[in-house]
This record gives C-alpha cells, sequence and structure tokens, in this order.
C-alpha cells in the first residue's frame, strides 16, 4: 500500500485512502528492523513508544490528514532535543537527557508529525563525510562502499531508505546539503535565524542552521514553513523580510573558468552542465560569475577563528573527557586554542571584505547554481584522508551560512555509469527561502532523478511549488499588462506572479483609449449595464512593487477596486471616465485580448 | 558682520550679502589664533593653505552658496585622514602622512567644505573624556576646570568655540556624543556603516562610526546626508534601508526606577526631566522602558572582548612603541590580551542575547530619549580615577553602536547655576537617522539652549529640519485624509507626513458621496469645466505604507493622477462616476473643508 518512500503527498493519500497511524507506525518498525543499514540511527523510538505515539495522535486529532503533518514520521538528528529520548552529539560521554523538545521538534509535533529516532551525525557535528561517529558510518543508500554524506548522515540516509518521511539535519558547513546530494534527495537550508536553534547542541552557534532533508522541494518548504519563526531564546533568531527574485527568467549565477573545480569527477561536472542546460529551458538567464570571493569566504569556517566557535561549545567537556572524542573531530577543534580574540576579529574583517565583493557578483545575478557537492569517496577513501576530502565536499557548501544566504539542494541524477547521484543547489541572499522553491521544485522535476532511493519514481503534482502569494498585494490587470502583453515585465520583473485568469462582473465596459502607446484598453463601470464582463489577469505584487507600480501608472487610468464576477473585490486598473468618451467600446470582444486578436489575426 | 557660532544658515545669510570665503578665512585664522585654549588642534591647515583653498573654491564654483558646503570651515578629527596634513591619532609616533583623503572629507570637500584643521582627540580614540592625549587636554568652552568630553574632544570645542561650522568626530562608545553635551551642541551618530570608514583610524572597526558636531540639528543632517553612502572598501560600509518613525505623537522610551543613573548630578537629572517634560509638549507619548538589557550590551564594550578590535588596530606598532603610548590607554589595549577566539564568540553569543531582550523594550516604544552624559568632572577628577569616570560618562552611549542605532544628541539646557550644560539624545533603530532627524530639531528649538558657547543664539529658522520626503510616495487626497479629518490617522501612523496644501487644476469637480462612513467626497475630472480647482493636500507614504493604504480604499474610490494647478500630476483620490450620478456638486465649496465647514458652522 505504501511506496518505498514516503513523501507527503502518497502518504497523505494513503490516509485518505483509510490507511491509520497506527499502521503506519507498523511499517516504520518494520522498515526499520528490515534496513540494512546499522548505522542510520543512534537512538530509535521504541516501538511501543511509536504505537503510543499513534494512538495520542487519533486520540487528539481523530480527521485524518487535518493537520498539516498528520501522522507524518521524522526523524532527528541527534544533535537535536527530543524530550524522552538522549541527546548523543554522537559522543557517548557528552549525552544528555533533554527534558524539552527543541522549538523545531515541538513544532512539528504539534503539526502532527511523529518522531521515529535520533540519527547518527560526524560526532558533534564537525565533517560532511559521515564517517567521524562511534556508531559507524552510514553509507550512500546506492553503494555501500560509498560515504551517505555528512555530518548529517543518519538523517539523509533515513529519508532516503524510506525510514521516514522527511528528517531534520543541522548545516554549519554544508552538513544539510552534501548528504542530500549523496543520496538523491532535497536538502531545504533556511536563511541563518529563520528557524530557531533552541534545543540544539551548538557546532559554530553564530551560524548553524537547522535543515530538512524530505523527497520533494514542496515537503522540504512545507516542514520549513511550520520550523521556522522567531524565538527570543535563540540569541541568532530573526524575524523574516522575505525578499523576492523574478517569477520569470531569473538571472542564474553559474561557475566559470578556473572557479570550475570538480577534482576530476567529470560525472558530477557533466551533471552540472546537464542541470544549466535545464535551467535554460525553464527560461533562465545562464550568467557566469566569479566564485572567487564565495570560496575565499568558504575557506575561513574551517581556516579561521570560526573554529573557536566549536571549541566554545564543548571546552568544559573537552577538559575532561579529551579521549572520549573521535581523534578527526578533537584534532579540528583543539585547532581553535591557537586564536586570539584579535584574530577572531580579524577574521570578522576579512569576511565582511569578502562579503563586499560578493555583492557586486550579486549585482548580476538573481541566485547561484552550484554543485552541491563537487565529488564523492568512499569511506576508505574518506578515512585514508579524513581532513582534505572532507574539504572538498564543502568547496561550494561553505560560504552560505557566513554570508547569510539561503539554499535548496536538489537531486541533479546519476552518473554515466547510472550509479551514484549528485545533486545542484540553488542559493540565495538571506530570506529567499520562500522565493527559491518554485524554481528548486521546477527543476528537480525537469532532471528527473526520482526521490531517494527510488529513482525512477514520479514526483507527486500533490507537491508542486507555487509561487507564494502570501504577503503579496493583488492587481486586477485588464490590457497591456496582461501575459504576453507588451507591460507585462513590469509585474514580472519585481517578482510578481499571476494568480488566475477571471472575469469581472457584468457592470464592466472596456473601451480601445484612443493614441494610448501602448495601445491601452480603459475600464469603466456601468452599474445599469448586464453584459457578461470582461477577461481580467489577477497578479500579485510584492507591497513596494505595488506602490511604483501604482506611481508610474499614467492619467487617465487609475487603480481602484474592481468587483469579478466570483462577487470579490479587489484593487484594480479604472479608467477615468472622461476619457472614454470618444472611445470605441469594445466590450463585445470579451477582453483586451480578444479586441487585440480580432485587430490582428495574425496574432 | 560674522555671528559667534558659525552654523551654516548665518554663513550662508553672509554669503548672500556679500562675504567672500576669502573673508571667511581670514576670520577663522583671526579666531584660531584669539583662542584661549591651545589644545584644540594638533594640526592646523596653515593660514596660507586656507587661503589658497577659498581661491581654488573660487576658481571652481565663483557663484555663492551653489555648492550645498560652499566655502563652509570645518574641522577633522586627526583618526581621519586629510590629504597634506599628518594623521597622529594623538600619537606622535604613530603619525603618518595620507595622500588621500578620507572618503568622508572627500565628499565635503567636493561639496565645497574647508578643512581648518586636525583636532585633538584621547589617544586612538580610546577614552570619552578628551584628558588622554599628549596634545593637552582641551576643555568645556563654559568653563576650563572640566572636561571637553571625548574621544572627540578637539573637534566639539572648535565648533563650540566659533572656530568652524561643524566638525567631524568619530564615535564607537560615545565619542560623538559626550564632547556634545559638555559643549552645548548637537552630535549626529549615524547607523554603523551608514558613513564610509575609509581613511579612518580604527578603533573598534566593527563599531566605529564617524559623526558630526554641528550648532543645528539641521546642518548635521546636512553634512550627514553628503558624508553617506555605500563604499565597498570599507567591510562594514552598508546600503541605507530607510527606516520610518510616526510623524506625530511618537513614543518615546524614558529611563525608569533603578536605571535612572546620574552619579549624584541632580543638575542633570532635572535637565533630563524637564525634557521629558517638553517632550510631551511637542506630542510625545512617554514610556518608561526597561534599560538593563541596553546597559548591559553597553558594558560588554569595555569590559568585553571588544577591546580586542582595539588591539587589532595597533598591535604591530604597540610591540614596537609600547613606550609611546598614553599610560591609561595602553593598560585598556594590552588588556585585549587576555582574551582569546572563544572568549570573542562568547562576547558575540552575550550581545546577541542582550539584542533579543532589547528587541521586547522596542515593542513598546519608536525610540528613546537618554541624558547623553549623566554627569560631568573637572580635568582634575578625572585625572585622579581615569578608567571609573570615564565609564560614568558612557553609561547612556555604549550601548547603541553594539545595537546597530542611529543616535542624535542636543543641547538640553544649563544647570541651576547657569554653568554647565547637559544633553540629552535620542536613540532609534538603524537607519532612522532621517526619521529622528525633525523630533530631535523641535527638541532643540523648545529647550531653548542656544548654540555652542553662545548660549542665547536664537536657532536660525532656515536649519530646521522637515520630515523628510525623499523615497516616500507622493498622494493627493481630498476628503476624509486631509489633517484633522476623521481618517487623517491613516497617514499619520505608518510614518506619512504632509508636504503641502494646495489645489487641483480647475477641471475638476467634487461631489458629496451619499451614504459613505465617514462621509466623503468624490473628484472626478471634467475636461470640459473651467473651475477655480479643489483644495487638496499633497502626503507623503513611505512605499509599503501607500500599497497597504490603496490597498485599503472601498469603491466606487480609487487611486489616479492628479493635475494640481502648477501643472504637476500626483498619485491621488478620484472616483469612479457612476457613484456621483445621483451626488451633490459642491464643487462652490472649494474644497471639501469648505464644504464640511458649511454644512456644521460650529466647527
Amino acid at each position: 500500500m505504501l511506496p518505498t518512500i514516503l513523501d507527503l503527498a502518497s502518504l497523505k493519500a494513503a490516509y485518505a485512502a483509510g490507511l491509520s497511524p497506527l499502521d503506519l507506525v507498523e511499517e516504520i518498525i518494520a522498515r526499520r528492523k528490515a534496513s540494512d543499514d546499522p548505522a542510520i540511527f543512534i537512538t530509535m523510538t521504541p516501538d511501543d513508544d511509536l504505537r503510543a505515539a499513534a494512538c495520542e495522535l487519533l486520540a487528539r486529532v481523530p480527521e485524518p490528514n487535518s493537520l498539516p503533518l498528520w501522522g507524518v514520521p521524522f526523524a532527528v538528528k541527534d544533535n537535536i532535543d527530543v524530550a524522552g529520548l538522549p541527546t548523543t552529539a554522537a559522543c557517548p560521554a557528552f549525552a544528555y537527557h533533554p527534558e524539552e523538545d527543541a522549538t523545531t521538534v515541538a513544532r512539528l509535533k504539534a503539526a502532527g508529525a511523529i518522531v521515529i529516532g535520533k540519527t547518527n551525525l560526524d560526532q558533534f557535528a564537525t565533517g560532511l563525510n559521515g564517517t567521524r561517529s562511534p556508531y559507524g558510518a552510514p553509507r550512500s543508500v546506492f553503494d555501500r562502499n560509498y560515504v551517505s554524506g555528512g555530518s548529517s548522515s543518519g538523517s539523509a540516509v533515513a529519508v532516503a531508505a524510506g525510514l521516514a518521511s522527511f528528517s531534520l539535519g543541522t548545516d554549519t558547513a554544508g552538513s544539510g546539503r552534501v548528504p542530500a546530494a549523496f543520496n538523491n534527495l532535497v536538502g531545504i537550508k533556511p536563511t541563518p535565524g529563520l528557524v530557531p536553534n533552541v534545543g540544539v547542541v551548538p557546532a559554530c552557534r553564530s551560524v548553524d542552521v537547522v535543515t530538512v532533508f524530505a523527497a520533494t522541494v514542496g515537503d522540504g518548504t512545507t516542514v520549513r514553513r511550520i520550523m521556522e519563526g522567531y524565538d527570543a531564546r535563540d540569541p541568532f533568531s530573526r524575524r523574516a523580510a522575505p525578499a523576492n527574485l523574478p517569477s520569470s527568467r531569473p538571472r542564474i549565477g553559474v561557475l566559470d573558468g578556473v572557479e570550475r573545480e570538480f577534482y576530476g569527477n567529470k560525472d558530477v561536472e557533466a551533471l552540472y552542465d546537464a542541470a544549466i542546460e535545464r535551467a535554460k529551458s525553464l527560461g533562465a538567464e545562464i550568467v557566469p560569475f566569479d566564485y572567487a570571493p564565495f570560496r575565499q569566504a568558504a575557506e575561513l569556517l574551517y581556516n579561521g577563528p570560526w573554529v573557536a566557535e566549536r571549541l566554545a561549545a564543548v571546552k568544559d567537556f573537552l577538559e575532561t573527557n579529551a579521549g572520549d572524542f573521535d581523534p578527526t573531530v578533537r584534532t579540528i577543534i583543539e585547532g581553535a586554542k591557537a586564536y586570539d580574540a584579535v584574530a577572531a576579529f580579524e577574521g570578522r574583517y576579512r569576511l565582511e571584505a569578502l562579503r563586499q565583493k560578493t555583492k557586486v557578483e550579486w549585482e548580476k545575478v538573481d541566485f547561484l547554481m552550484l554543485p552541491t557537492s563537487p565529488t564523492t569517496y568512499t569511506v576508505e577513501e574518506m578515512r585514508a584522508d579524513p581532513i582534505v576530502k572532507n574539504g572538498h565536499f564543502g568547496r561550494y557548501t561553505n560560504f552560505a551560512n557566513l554570508l547569510d544566504c539561503a539554499a535548496i539542494a536538489i537531486p541533479a541524477g546519476f552518473d554515466a555509469k547510472d550509479h551514484l547521484p549528485a545533486g545542484v543547489m540553488l542559493v540565495g541572499p538571506a530570506f529567499t527561502d520562500e522565493a527559491l522553491a518554485p524554481f528548486a521544485d521546477a527543476m528537480h522535476r525537469v532532471l528527473n532523478a526520482g526521490m531517494g532511493k527510488d529513482r525512477t519514481a514520479a514526483l507527486p503534482a500533490a507537491s508542486r511549488v507555487a509561487p507564494a502569494a502570501e504577503d503579496l498585494v493583488p492587481i486586477v490587470v485588464v490590457g497591456a499588462h496582461l501575459t504576453g502583453m507588451p507591460l507585462n515585465h513590469e509585474l514580472t520583473r519585481p517578482g510578481g506572479c499571476k494568480l488566475k485568469t477571471c472575469r469581472t462582473d457584468g457592470s464592466y465596459r472596456l473601451f480601445a483609449l484612443p493614441g494610448t502607446v501602448p495601445p491601452k484598453p480603459g475600464l469603466v463601470r456601468d452599474p445599469g449595464f448586464a453584459g457578461k464582463g470582461v477577461e481580467v489577469e489577477v497578479w500579485a505584487l510584492p507591497p513596494a512593487a505595488f506602490a511604483r507600480f501604482v506611481q508610474n501608472i499614467p492619467a487617465p487610468l487609475g487603480v481602484g477596486k474592481i468587483t469579478l464576477d466570483d462577487g470579490s473585490s479587489i484593487s484594480g486598473f479604472l479608467c477615468e471616465v472622461h476619457a472614454v468618451a470618444d472611445a470605441r467600446d469594445i466590450t463585445e470582444f470579451g477582453g483586451w485580448r480578444g479586441y487585440v486578436s480580432a485587430a490582428d489575426p495574425a496574432s
């Protein structure tokens, strides 16, 4: 009854068709037992606790799908608190028993989701590869010889193997994205501060971000929306100030020249180039940009004073328990002792100077598309050279949190032997989380790589991400601003999106205004008239763009309230009546588009 | 011919009346010579160089007052580069000869201003009192026994004594505000990053700000506007995102309970309370708030890792020239060696946690009004206890840059013996620089303390600061939104401001719309009509507020373009013509206000 990959749309459909959360948890219990990777979990939610959680949900909210995550199983990286389960950060001696859920976990539970266990990670989230844990190394679901990616290793594998619908990771350098690439998943990395870190073991507190692994961009976005929101207990929590991106023909920055580095992996390079072609097919303008200042910022994260944040997080424990650390992790963290406060501030100066250089690049593009990881390695290769090879994985991820970016990693397909997957990543400025999602989803669909280990799975239509109309201002357009008409760019360029095509109520007349350039109609309400309504489009604009838009409308046009055929009243174009005194009444054409087609039969 | 205080309006008037910049520089030369304070300048612009600068200005731009700072003399704190003069930072062994002007100085020179010299400061801008310099201690212009305040000591005294129209300071802890308070001046401290620091010797680079000392808020605002603007060479430079404040009845936060600390100075306390009463008289709502988290942030600046920024700025020089430091300054800077990188990050965590606490307070108020300095001391008192007494001066200033605030310090009057002045300070969130200025100017005018050492000077009407209309969207209102009418609050609450009252051109008719609540008129253009125009008001709204405003307008009203009697075309209220079919034509009343008065003769 349930598919391999438990994406939200499939699970919701199963619940609607009669599946009970009690059935679901039995399925999860069976799948966990049957799993061939013993390193995914550090602590599983006990079978009976899972059954109890399902019962509790049914008692609290009996109606199926009546909460956004009703009965949705999820896994939690073991550096995020879940009340009742220990938090280890993959260091047994560090373990503690939290009394409260992390803010994120609490919000997801309130939305109906069920925790199935705490997942393995590179110890203290220090790593991008998944081999730095005393609980073993989870493996890529596509080949047990290969690393899973990290540090959120178990979380990614759990979703890719069909043990959970989604999972939580954390991402400081790239830990919420690299494992997504190696397991054919979507990795949603919010803008720093958007999702609170209360109840998370810090890695680098100033740049840690809670992330989502999911089967689709839509699923990850749903989860991210539930987790986000200011929490004053997190010093770095921020109120979101949503940023817009163009709704069509985005300018996408891509790697160029010497900055194209795949460490010899031609397969990942070919998949990156194929993704660029696919982006073009979706209407993007491809813009090579200079990655150098981003790379230099990325290098600061491990080769700079930020490593002192890792020491700050565990310094008391390190003093008493140095022998309990993974040797590589300990080497990295102890490296922080070389930095004094002067070096810490000098690192910040360097970062801010690089930020200024990246601003020049951001002027050229709306967002970036980068390889998620430029290559991958076997567990054996990684263990032989654990710091350098780990560094390769972070080449394109490490800058994102330092430079205050949002990112979404998506599956980009499989190598020439149809063996291992690779990913690409869309990266936008702060608070473009929402704005990036529609294009990321469209890319995932055209790249056609399936979901997790089910590489032929079709992405459910129900999880499609439409451009968000929240916080946007609706406006009815009648003439030259309609889709395909000469002034439509005044809506698309500032991030407007089309909500629908519909008709006014029957009391409106349409006139062709003489002498306007480009030609424009005028819409006038005549309460005594009973026509068929005029065809219009409803668009939505960001508030500041709406203000500019209204400012730029020349007389005799203006913006008033237009009544649509469903009785709703929405801001839209009206015309001063004196201007239609000598104008032709074109109401009979049904709308401006009908009139223009009739006037020019070739169009 | 020239007044004691060389404020911009008076100087402009003198130029308009025939004064030449050549006369002006001779006057400056004479005043410098006659000055009774030998510690104001470290380097004066040589007399002949001043004369040459005046000639050069006349050759470049002969027309008087044709540049915003045409022939305006200003002094520059000696940690800001002026090409051709040494930069010492009040440490002779540190001196260097810059080849380029600081960005701020270059912009001011381009606007016509003339540098008269480099002023004394607490060495490396480390201090708030003005006694930490080998070039002597400038004194308050009101009593030579008292400190001038610092670190921008000479800059403040130069303006207060009438040697310059304005001067540049820098402010990390409060150095651009405390000396303003002690010398009866306005101190403009921009939001960090608004004014570039290129060419400034760093104190704490992440929180250093170039400031203005001026005779009036208007003067300081004029100078600040010229200096501001992104410069990529400064890692901390930012593009401004102007923030609005309500244009009427602002909520002003004031000290309360145990947080009221004046170190026994009843005079300053009384002046602070009097300023609060004056703010009420200007329509403010006074809101006691909790200063504790601001104070705790303030304490971090010297008693926390930020002092390492001071060490970062001079560490190479300190290694070779420790003996060349002022002993107190050296003690403070060497204290930084105790902090490692972990402590630096922990300090940041503490600051961010406090920032979250201050957000709760910001919800209650629009801006704060605080004493600039809670007390003052004689030079002798300061030298006897240089660190503790200096700390007193910074009690209400030290948080502002760490917490990303804009501030304007204004004169608050003189003590009971009419002897020493004190100041109050308006502090707003980031980028309220422009929005704070009108209220600060209004306060300066009602507090009636004169300008600098001329305590009876009347503030020139020409320097009054009107609410800024830049970046705001103008809108013509006709009826219920007029000043004093029932919906006017929809314009004032979101920060709108009134630009003018005027008339439409003669082609408009006004109708009283039947059945509207509150009663509203409808304005309709009738191109064949030749009336006298309709009285309207032009308001300006922030873009997002404009968008909300338009959204909330009910049919049959809308926003189109209205032609005013000066021929300009501005967005404003129009009415669908069908709605006036049965409405009374009230055009003869000249406007809605005329109609309402006639209908209700008591009003």
